[in-house]
C-alpha cells in the first residue's frame, strides 16, 4: 500500500529486561529522530533514552503516534494491540532474538525497513481482534480487547469444567473439558493449535472455538464466521476457574458467569516485511511441513 | 424469506432403487398436481409416474424448473447439485430412512414443508459450491462443480503422494501424505472430518484444505478464504493417483498434473426446514457432543 | 477363577452424599451378616449402620479384610485403591447411578454377582498401579501410589511448562506443554484419552505418556513397557506447577523438582462380572464405536 | 550382549538400483573375505561381484548364513525380514543415503561396526514379528509374517469399508473407515503414527490397531498385547478393498474374508549401534520433539 503522508510521531515499546534492548533503542530513537521524526516511548522503554524519554502510559501512547514499534516478542505486541485505541494505528513488530508470528521483522533488517516505512512504502495486513465481555448475574464485570484468544480454563487442581456454548443464542454444545480457546484467525497458530485447532488464514474473517481436553470424543474444533456473537456459559459446579486475554491478563470466573465474544470494532494494522510469504512464518516457527 | 412468486414447475429427482420411493413418488407427484404444478423427473424418477412422468436429463430438469425436490440421502442430493446449471434454483432435500446433513426433512413433515414452500413461506441457506479443474500439460481436462469436497487420493497398493499445494501463487507446503482434501464447509462434516478436519459453518465463506494421514506430523489442517484460488500439483513420482469430486465422480491424474480449485459462480440454495439448528443435525448425524 | 477360601471378613466403602446410599448399606450389611460374613466400614459409611457400623480409617480397613465392595463411582475405587495394603485383596465395585470403567456392576446386580463370590466364583483382572515419587534437591518429599495416572499440569494462569523426560535414564524429549499425563492401561480411557492418548487394554503391562497441549506438534503419545522407569523433571522457569494422583490428590512442584515413576510392587485385583467384554464398557462408557 | 561364536557365512542384500551400491558392496566383500568370512549375496547383489558373487535367492540366502547385512533403506530390510527363516539369524542394517528406522548404521561407521561384530561385540534388540492369514470361505488363502504392519485399506474411489474386529473371539467394534492397520511397535513409527496412532517401544510386546479417516469419532487407536488373536472380517458391500504388508504386498480382498493376526513365532534380532538413545532416532526422522 502506498501511503501519502509522513510519519511525524512514532512510539516505540521495547520489550522489558530484554538484553541489548537499550542500545538498540537508543540507536532507533536517534535514527528516527535524525529524519524529523518525534519519538515516545512507553515508561519502562523511556528509561533507556534518559531525558530524551518522552515517556507516555501505553494508552496515551498508541493515542497520540502514528506508528507503533515494537521491540521483542509477540508477547509484547499483543500487549500493544490490547491497548490501541479505536483509531488503529499500524504496528511494525521488531524482533529480538527467535521469531515470532507477529514480530517477523529482525534487527538486520530493521534499517531497510525503516527506510520504506518512513517513505511510505509498506504493506498492512489487518488483523481482526476480539471483544470479551465477562457478565456476571446480568451485569458486566470486566470486557477486553484482544488479538490471540480467550481462554475459559480450570485450575490444575479443579474437577472438569462445564460450559454452555451457544452461538446468536443458537445452543451449540455442552462441553465437558479442561477448558474452550475462542480465538482469532492470528490465534489460531497460538493456543488453540496446541489444542488440536486448525491453522486459520488471516485474512479470513472467522473465529476459532477450540475444547481444551474434551472428555466428548465427539467435539471437534469448530469454525465460525467473525459477523456472530459467541456465549460461554460456566455450568454449576464450576470452581477454580479462569477466563484469560491473550496468556496475559486472566480473572477468576464462577459457575453462571457468562463471557460473550465477539468481533472487536477496532483491529490492528500489522506492518509486514515485503515479499513476506505467511507460511513461510508457519515453517520457521512450527516446522510446518518439515519432514 | 417471504417468496413472492409461486412454484409453477417443481423437478422431482429420488435415489434410484430406493425402496418405497415409488409410492413416495407418486403421492408427491398427484399432490403438487391438484396444486396445479406441473412436475417434472429424472428418467430414472419418471418411470415411478408412468405416462405422466415427464422424463428429462438431469442437466435439462434443473434448467426448466423452480425447484427440486430430492428423495433420498445426501448422496442423491450431491449430483443434484453438481448438475446445477447457472441460475441456482433452490433444492429440498426429504430423507428417505436415515438423517442427513443435507436432507433433514423427514417424510413425516413432507406435507406440512410442502404447503410452506408452496405458499412461500422457507428458509434458503447459499451454500457455497467448489469448481475444480484439472490441468495436464497446461491444458484443462476436465472441469466440475461440487457441494462437499474435491479429494486428490492415492490408490490402495501406491507409494505415498508428493503434491505441491500453492495458494494465489504463494507456496504453501508439500505435503506428503496418502491424499489431501479440499472441502467447502458443507464438505466439512463429510470426508475431511474423518482425516481430522474442524467444522466449519456452512455460512463461513472458507475453503478447508485437510490432508490424510500426513507423514509430516507437522503438517495441520488449514482454513483460508474462499477468495483464493488452490493449485495442488502432483509430485514427479506419482502413480495410480485419483481425483474424486463429492466422493462421486472419479479420475486418475498423473506426476506433474495441476488441479485447480476455487469457488464457484454458482451456489446452491438449500431449502431449510423453519426453526432449524444446525448444531441439531450435527447431533443426531454426528453424536457431536454426546457423553 | 475358582477360589477355595470363603470371605470372612468384608469391607463395605460407599461414596460420601450419595443419595440412597444409607439403604443400600444397609441392605447389604445385613445381607452379608445372614451369610455369617463379618462386615466393616470405613467411617462415613459406618454412620449409616449406627451401632453395628465397626468404623476402621480406610487404610485399616483394606488390612484387615478378605474383600472390599465399593458402593459408588470409579472415584470412590480410586480412592480405595490408593489405600491398598501390600498384600492386595479383591475389590467389587457398585455402581450407584451411571456405569463406571470400574464399577461395572449395577445394583440390580448385586444379589446375585455377591452369592456368586461368596461361593468363590468370579473373576479378578489384575489392575496394573503406578508408584510416583516427587524428589526435591535429591530428596523424596511425597510417595503416591496409584492406579489411573500421574499428572503434572500448570495452573490456569502460569506459562507453559518445560518438561525434561527419560526413560531409564535415556533422554526421551523436553516437553513445552499445558502438562504431561504418564497413565496405566486403566488410566487410559480417562485423561490420556481426552489429551489424544490411545485406548490401552488392562491386560498389556504398559505406560502411557501422553502431552497435554504440546507446543511442538511433532509429541506424539508414547507407549512404554511397565518394566521402565520415568523420570519427569521441570524446567527452570517452572512456576504455579503442580502433579495431581488419580485427580484426587495433588501437591505444587517447583522448578528442578523430579517426579519418578514406576510400577507399583501392588496391584489392584478388581472382580469382575462374569461374561463381561471390555468394550461394552467402552460403548457404554465412551460411546465407542457409535454412529 | 557378547557372542561367543565368529561369523563364519554372512549375506549381503543390497537396494536395487542403488547409486554407489556397487563400489560399498565390492568394498564390504573384500573386507570380509580377509577377515576369513565366506559371503552370499541375493542374485542382484551378486551382480555386482561377478564370479565371486555366490547368488542365492532371499530365503535360500537367510537360511544359510550367520548374519545378514543389509545395504539401502528401510524397504529392503523389511523385505529381508519377511524372508527370515524359522530360526531367526541377527540383521545389521547399513544406510546408504538418508537414515532409517531400521537401518541406523551410516556407513561412515561401517568399518568400525563390522569389526566389532565380527569380535562378536554387538547388541541385538528383537523386534516382534506379525503373522497375518487371510481366510476365504473358511480357508486359508495365503499367510505371511511381517515387521510393520498390515493394513486393509479402501481403492481411491471405493465406498467406506465395514470392518469387524474381534479380539480373542470378543467383539472389538464395527469400523466404518478407509481402512485399519495393524502395527507392530516397530511399525507404529511408520503409517500407523500417519493415521494417528501412539509410538510405541519396540521393547513392548503389543499390537497398535489404528483406524484409518474413520467415519466415527469415538473410535480411537488401541493398543493391545502381542499375546491375542486380531480377526478383521470385511463387511458385506466391501468393493475394491485390498490387505497390504509392509506397505509391500498387496492383494484384493473381498466381502466376507477375514484376516487372522497374532504375533509370528520369529522375531528379527536386529544388530544395533552400540550407546544408540531409540529416541535421537525418532528425533532425526520425525523431527520428534523439536520446536
Amino acid at each position: 500500500m502506498k501511503r501519502a503522508f509522513r510519519f511525524k510521531q512514532i512510539g516505540i515499546v521495547a520489550k522489558p529486561h530484554s538484553p541489548g534492548a537499550r542500545g538498540i533503542v537508543r540507536r532507533l530513537a536517534s535514527l528516527l529522530r535524525r529524519r524529523g521524526v518525534t519519538c515516545f516511548c512507553d515508561p519502562a522503554t523511556a528509561l533507556f533514552l534518559g531525558r530524551q524519554g518522552k515517556p507516555r502510559r501505553l494508552r496515551e501512547l498508541t493515542a497520540s503516534v502514528d506508528l507503533v514499534i515494537v521491540l521483542g516478542g509477540d508477547g509484547t505486541l499483543l500487549s500493544v494491540a490490547r491497548s490501541m485505541p479505536a483509531r488503529p494505528i499500524p504496528v511494525l513488530g521488531i524482533n529480538l532474538g527467535g521469531l515470532g508470528f507477529l514480530t517477523e521483522t529482525t534487527l538486520e533488517e530493521l534499517d531497510a525497513v525503516l527506510t520504506e516505512i518512513l517513505e511510505g512504502r509498506f504493506e498492512v495486513e489487518d488483523r481482526m481482534m476480539l471483544r470479551a465481555e465477562v457478565i456476571r448475574r446480568g451485569k458486566p464485570i470486566s470486557a477486553h480487547r484482544l488479538l490471540n484468544d480467550v481462554v475459559i480454563n480450570k485450575s490444575a487442581l479443579a474437577r472438569i469444567v462445564e460450559m454452555n456454548v451457544e452461538i446468536d443464542g443458537q445452543f451449540v454444545a455442552t462441553y465437558h473439558a479442561d477448558g474452550l480457546i475462542v480465538s482469532t484467525p492470528t490465534g489460531s497458530t497460538a493456543y488453540s493449535l496446541s489444542a488440536g485447532g486448525p491453522i486459520v488464514l488471516p485474512s479470513l474473517r472467522a473465529f476459532c472455538i477450540t475444547p481444551i481436553c474434551p472428555h466428548t470424543l465427539t467435539n471437534r474444533p469448530l469454525v465460525v464466521p467473525d459477523s456472530v456473537g459467541i456465549q460461554v456459559t460456566l455450568g454449576a459446579g464450576a470452581q477454580d476457574v479462569y477466563v484469560t486475554m491473550d496468556g496475559q491478563v486472566g480473572l477468576p470466573i464462577k459457575a453462571g458467569d457468562r463471557i460473550e465474544i465477539r468481533r472487536s470494532g477496532v483491529s490492528l494494522p500489522l506492518v509486514l516485511p515485503r515479499q513476506r510469504n505467511y507460511f513461510d512464518v508457519l515453517r520457521r516457527k512450527l516446522r510446518w511441513g518439515a519432514r
